[in-house]
């Protein structure tokens, strides 16, 4: 048996979405469209005594990744290393979630298909309020866009034929059980208007400019927010704001160009990926 | 206006596949599994005066492009880089048609959707005769399981989550049409078995041996992959023949170990995915 098993998650920022809850937690989820990023994180799964959950170094209460260990029955160590900013709209719980699945799997030869864990991950993420799309978006990779809501096998997947590079910065932390908790019929207007215009012209311009309005619509835009993507817009180019954060996204150099300076990575092409396990010294304690 | 665009798109080998038609072509198609090879093709497009197709150098009839450039309305040389062995069942007719519908419509500006441009790509294939399932496979990646047949708008898809090194070699070439086309009763209940074996237990193991199975049952087996099968095995290895073709694969050392020289790569985990514009320098003519 490998004593030890490694999986990589895409970030993922989402630029519009809808709220569409179910009494079955794989058919709750959101439809919408974000973008997966190269920056992620990296989860590591082995066997231990006791249940122990790290990220970036510091113990972690992280509920996704416990519901997914109940499914999974499984006593593991799982350590996520990321350069996220973490409780900003990036899917690190969903990505903490989502990993955890795929490498608790391999290490304990439970025998699972993708599509059977990214949906324990997803009900994990719906039923601990954390994320309602993040882990089929990061299962997926790309731009993608998520026609129908729920688990992968539920829901209904395109994506946006896109590479570019991407910018972002945050300007503080927003709660996503906040913002999806309370009234959300006026922001499921907003996404779904947001979904038909980029079904009608998939294009990351599009996307980009559907997600600021709704960002807008739906009363989430902050006044810094607005600030900077005003900004980006006078010095040619594109952003908008990343759900469920106060973070700017830009797609090219947009960020840099109106004087920030952005942490820099590239649309995500591959979605969330099993890696190869790292030599004993690689490996994070 | 980028002037040229460039898609990569992994090789595929099917394990194990039915055959399920339909008037329509996008919900023609096949059920099964397969493996995404790191090993692919590299397809650029550019605008031109007259259509041209070129496959490692040479001018190439593949009605599959001729059909997705028909349905884009494009005019453009499409040029097709690959080591793969062409005609031996690792999908270079349908990686043509999905890299030449991605990067026509992003150097055209189509705007149509990664699943639209699939859905096109997919249709060619069906109707030109060259395949059934490669083409959602290879937008897919990885081991892809198709648990309902036809395009990315219409299939249901799931996945076995591995990776490993994957080893191949080819014995002689095998048209797929005569395959695809006569009749097809024995090999889709074949298929149905091995598909629901591989849905019960979704590991690498089990795909290979639901494969070899599928194979024999199917009467697809040449003596010359059985015996190259078999010393594999003997070798403690594990092998499968690649569907359409006189082709073996082993996942892992196997072929190697057994005293072959095969061509080494990896399962691709990323599927058909646009890449940067190359430099100038680097375009193939």
């Amino acid at each position: 048996m490998t004593a030890v098993a490694r999986a990589f998650v895409p970030g993922h920022v989402t630029g519009f979405f809808t709220v569409d809850r179910d009494d079955d937690p794989t058919k709750t989820g959101s439809r919408g469209a974000g973008v997966a990023l190269s920056e992620g994180v990296t989860v590591t799964v082995r066997p231990a005594e006791e249940r122990e959950t790290v990220l970036n170094g510091e113990s972690a209460e992280i509920e996704a990744v416990e519901r997914v260990l109940d499914a999974l029955e499984a006593t593991v160590r799982v350590t996520g290393v990321t350069d996220l900013p973490v409780g900003s709209g990036f899917g690190v719980s969903g990505a903490m979630a989502l990993g955890a699945a795929l490498a608790t799997n391999d290490v304990l030869d439970r025998r699972l298909s993708t599509y059977e864990l990214a949906t324990i991950a997803h009900g994990a993420e719906v039923q601990a309020g954390t994320g309602l799309g993040d882990v089929v978006a990061q299962l997926h990779g790309g731009v993608p866009i998520r026609l129908e809501p729920g688990s992968p096998q539920h829901n209904k997947m395109d994506a946006v034929p896109a590479r570019s590079r991407v910018e972002f910065q945050t300007f503080g932390e927003r709660s996503t059980s906040e913002v999806i908790g309370g009234d959300t019929e006026a922001l499921t207007t907003a996404g779904e208007q947001a979904l038909s215009r980029l079904v009608r012209e998939p294009t990351l311009s599009t996307f980009v400019g559907a997600s600021r309005e709704f960002s807008r619509e739906a009363d989430l835009l902050s006044d810094r927010v607005y600030e900077v993507i005003t900004e980006v817009a006078e010095a040619d180019g594109e952003a908008l704001m990343g759900m469920l954060g106060d973070t700017v996204v830009a797609l090219g150099s947009g960020l840099t160009d109106a004087g920030y300076d952005p942490t820099v990575c590239r649309i995500d092409p591959t979605g969330a990926t099993l890696l190869d396990p790292p030599s004993d010294r690689a490996l994070p304690e």
